[in-house]
């Protein structure tokens, strides 16, 4: 198996779903084979930064100066997983990749992106719209729905004046792990957009890899249905991909 | 705040749990701070190994030769995380610290042994006694009772004929990361071994990692009372070390 380097600590609830979602997918792979003492696992290795840090770093949308501390301090821990010796990279978070571009600048490690691997989920499950609920630079980046829309999936961002801050109020909570199950407020926040689009079904990309802890029972699935919704868990689909490129 | 370096997936439950200690201390520690956005967190490398690798390549005790392919894989990764410019490292696992001296040798980085962290834990309790339950190689070995002797505590090990391989089975269980609560069959191991030893207190060192998560709702805790036996939770302990001099 490939050696998988993971940029974690955005948040550490994320790197927690991401590491265990990893090792338990390993366990049924490897439960096939005969094997003798504990389930093999690819080897790791976890840069766990200093969300503070970089939550203090964030620039302004469409100033590309203003982002340089921020987009430094992620290429510098990916550079440090590249010396480590991992055959390859994932950011255990979506927000990092409204920046994907400029972080990975001058990498050699291959870095698998979120958006990637979110784009093939959407293929495999024939979906070409959703609403992003995340962070508010996922929600209001450029690069997320662009990247989506050359794939032909068209991204919504929520609608009413309060949504946007139910849901960044929802992750500040999810990022110190503690257990709520506030899946009702995004419920809102889902049919108040969907109010004002015309499509048939509703689909939601948790685009914040703290966001599906909110569905407990349901956080380590790739994808679920929640009152009619269809959504889409970013964590899960990530590290599924990781597992299965570090077995290929 | 120094950043920590953890050799992980011994098992990968047991990686969760110290992962998971020090993000909710490091934000217990801070709240006493006036803080913008998230808690800030010590940076970590974890260096996760692949645990069968190492299982296959266990000694025998007494037969030093029989280490070397074991105690060089830890070195090796050890080695990763000095080079990765941690302040400081931790083995997140009870069993490769009864090979500590010879897995260190020659690494510049400190290395927090959970053995100190233990025999200080004691000290604090005032506690000069305990059974012993881990895996196989920390039951048998002779570098834990001789490193706690010199601190003044006497090890037990389990003593009736099965009660080793109870213990045993239960953490093959564990390091699968499956819930159970097998606290009952532990307790028949501590009494069956404290029946044949004149101590009237009962204490017991969960010296694999693992162990604790056989005790639902208390593997959080650094020490803790069931059903009148005293019990250590190593994991805790050493994770709680760790925190303590990173903020030092």
């Amino acid at each position: 198996m490939k050696k998988i380097g993971i940029l974690g600590g955005l948040a550490w609830p994320a790197t927690v779903e991401y590491y265990k979602a990893i090792c338990q997918l390993s366990q049924k792979y490897h439960s096939q084979f005969n094997i003798v003492g504990p389930s093999p696992m690819p080897e790791m290795c976890i840069e766990s930064v200093n969300i503070n840090y970089s939550y203090n770093r964030r620039g302004k949308q469409g100033d590309e100066k203003s982002w340089d501390e921020y987009d430094t301090y992620f290429r510098s821990a990916l550079k440090r997983l590249e010396d480590n010796g991992v055959d390859f990279a994932i950011i255990a978070s979506n927000t990092p990749h409204t920046r994907f571009n400029s972080i990975t600048r001058g990498l050699i490690v291959p870095v698998l992106s979120i958006f990637e691997a979110i784009a093939n989920e959407c293929d495999k499950q024939q979906i070409n719209h959703f609403l992003l609920l995340g962070t508010e630079p996922t929600m209001n980046s450029i690069a997320f729905p662009e990247f989506m829309k050359s794939k032909g999936i068209e991204v919504l961002i929520p609608g009413a004046p309060d949504a946007q801050l139910k849901v960044v109020d929802l992750i500040s909570v999810l990022f110190k792990g503690e257990s709520v199950n506030c899946s009702v407020d995004l419920h809102e926040v889902v049919n108040s957009t969907y109010e004002q689009v015309p499509h048939k079904q509703k689909n939601v990309c948790l685009a914040c890899t703290e966001l599906p802890l909110a569905f407990e029972g349901k956080e380590h699935l790739e994808t679920f249905t929640h009152k009619g919704v269809f959504y889409l868990n970013t964590t899960i689909i990530h590290a599924t991909a990781a597992f299965q490129y570090a077995i290929q």
